[in-house]
């Protein structure tokens, strides 16, 4: 294990070794300290970092001798997330030195736990459109995506094995698969959002960044309280159905070649795939969840649009704007279509045990003046269900490319079971090939 | 309508006054801030109040021409509820210093209006059980209910004329009972959250207190964005259930008496009134409700928890351990149990326009040790319907007892037009008793 840098390590191995009393925290700390050391000034992902505070961190918990699911792990945290020790900005310079009171309720679990939380990563302004500073970490001149620029960035940079972030639309999943890693939206609702900066109270979820399943599964497991061992054998023949709709006619073609390349492979694997046609009713979905996110941003965004309308970017302001111009009863509307949809996903999932989709239209863009396009994500989002992002692969650019896998609500564990089944068919093709 | 002095007039009094010229919002912030510094010692309803801030407010609203719908109101914040320009405390030690970097939604949506917040009104400890200082008005050695306990009183007490409040439980509804005012609980989600202290992400519900409906209605069409303007001949021969289930075993005999004339009352009115018997189902929601509140109070309180235990009270300390001890899973299946209830909640309303059920057991008890039963409000809090707390008379000690009205998920305009039909009823009983 100790042939890689200890940076490199993932949370799972980390936590075992911390453990078993083979390995400090501290030690894995200075590393991914360096690693960062080394990478900020190419990457930005941090908002905030006090190396010293870190190591402080480490070593409280190497002085306690008790067993912890993420004793010792490092873990990024999206700068949307109220942080007690650190400065939280919400990416706006509104809150340029601002300092909540308390730990966001994921944050304190994570404390809990055993996990050190290493820094801040950046986010766009108030987790909406208007980009930070992160660039991404194989091509500068590249978006990573956003809104949890910085927590895809430095989980696929190295610089730190798991890191929170949040989705009110593509948020999580987007960047995820333009950095390529592990991107995890868990269901609606799993993870308690107190401390986290709401845009869209019927949409933002917490989520993570990984770089494997398990590392995933276990972040998992200490934010919702719910056991997410992903147990060996736990579906025969996995049902996969593949999401066709025309928003599709939109992905680049390498997008759509490498979800085929996941379809061959499943299906040798023993997999039945086959394509499930999107149902008339979800073609209002995309709608629906805009003019409810919007409506509910012109609430939550009040006071910062009042008191410093200067401060927030004219993008950030529009959209304010328009959210404000919004009918609550066309919302009331808006929500009962998204509510049909959901029930009709519900039924379709007792065909599947799980539905892909591509992450994204196709690998990240360049240009830092947005975060790209989060139109393969939103509709899913308001749909409550649990997604991973998983990588597959590069496109013409040598840039990652990603896969969503779809569960059904509640049903995070097998979802997750699933991805760590083509994570491995992914993995020994990538070594075979 | 200046024969009655300032502080004793409606909301919708005042800003049809100060909008047509005819009164400053300073004489009616400087009425209320006499009322108070005559009555605070006695009543205890305010955790923060600085009447310089206060006059300086209306002073600016005094000097804006602009029409406003809340113009010159002096509103109480429920002290759960973040304020930028005033402490926040939450009701509890830990945050006795505490100044939040922004206004909550909702008080950026009343300074919009132009509403003034006068000051904030005791909560008890995190809007959980443990009472702040207030007493009741019109005993001091009685409890004015929680965990509003602030807002109540001071509504009660013409300190304000109307003051904003949360439900978790019945924190609204109970208070309101107990002092004699309007309580407004709305459908769950109409008014955002953001600012606001969580306890209870699935039930978390911010209301108000008043003393007439018409007020009532003015301030949510304030935080809802909905015209909740209420015209006269809405329902022509109102629909009335009055919901019959074995807690009711529970209520003083003079609850059931009083609810009894108002169902002659309603009948006399020319409304069809009939009893409702409680579906069977509806027999595990109280403890449902019970254990998905605990469950996300152990979440959403696990900070204060782990960093300030002995800040807590001992009370509060056992319920979030109750809480953590708590299995997700089994949240599940007790949010399954509340959902079907929700589901066959809607069916009833088919029949009825508006369901009746006390407000609470009976007269607010002695003792400030504690805030009362709120077991005549959880179940109805868990259905997310709108709920309205309307005075009925007195009790055996003369004082006050409270009748809910519960409506249709959504349906809050029909609730409080029937609302209102209903306190002209008792007004007219009242005036010529």
């Amino acid at each position: 294990m100790r042939e890689s840098p200890l940076h490199e390590l993932s949370a799972t191995d980390i936590a075992r070794a911390t453990n078993a009393g083979t390995l400090t925290a501290e030690a894995v700390v200075r590393s991914c300290l360096e690693r960062i050391a080394q990478r900020e000034s190419t990457v930005g992902a941090w908002a905030f970092l006090d190396a010293d505070h870190a190591i402080a961190q480490a070593r409280d918990i190497d002085k306690s001798g008790k067993p912890r699911p993420l004793r010792g792990v490092p873990v990024g945290v999206k700068d949307i997330i109220a942080t007690a020790d650190m400065p939280t900005t919400y990416g706006s310079p509104i809150y340029a030195n601002h300092r909540p009171a308390w730990d966001a309720a994921c944050v304190a679990a994570i404390r809990e736990a055993g996990g050190i939380i290493l820094g801040k990563t950046v986010t766009t302004e108030f987790a909406s459109s208007h980009p930070g500073k992160t660039m991404h970490p194989r091509d500068p001149e590249r978006t990573p995506g956003g809104s949890s620029s910085g927590s895809a960035a430095a989980v696929a940079d190295r610089m730190v094995p798991l890191a929170l972030a949040t989705q009110t639309g593509g948020s999580v999943i987007r960047p995820a698969s333009f950095c390529g890693v592990i991107g995890y939206k868990p269901s609606f609702g799993w993870i308690n959002r107190h401390g986290v900066k709401p845009l869209s109270e019927s949409f933002d979820t917490i989520g993570m960044m990984s770089r494997n399943i398990e590392d995933a599964a276990l972040l998992a497991s200490v934010l919702t309280g719910r056991s997410m061992m992903l147990e060996a054998g736990m579906i025969e023949r996995p049902r996969i159905g593949v999401w066709q709709n025309n928003m599709l006619e939109r992905a680049q073609s390498v997008t759509l070649s490498r979800v085929r390349d996941v379809m061959g492979l499943l299906s040798r694997g023993g997999a039945a795939v086959e394509f499930v046609q999107q149902p008339d009713e979800f073609a209002e979905l995309d709608a629906a969840h805009h003019f409810v996110e919007y409506l509910e941003m012109g609430k939550s965004l009040l006071f910062e649009y009042r008191e410093y309308p200067d401060r927030l970017s004219s993008a950030l302001r529009k959209r304010i704007e328009e959210g404000r111009s919004y009918a609550p009863e066309t919302c009331d509307r808006m929500q009962q279509v998204i509510e049909t949809c959901r029930h009709r996903m519900a039924a379709i999932f007792l065909k599947f045990d799980v539905v892909l989709f591509p992450s994204t239209l196709g690998e990240a863009p360049k240009g830092l003046w947005n975060t790209g396009n989060a139109l393969f994500n939103r509709f899913w989002t308001a749909l409550y269900v649990p997604i991973v992002n998983l990588p597959i692969g590069v496109g013409d650019n040598q840039m990652p490319l990603g896969i969503q896998l779809i569960g059904r609500e509640g049903d995070d564990r097998r979802l997750l079971w699933l991805a760590q089944s083509l994570e491995a068919m992914l993995d020994g093709k990538a070594a075979s090939s």
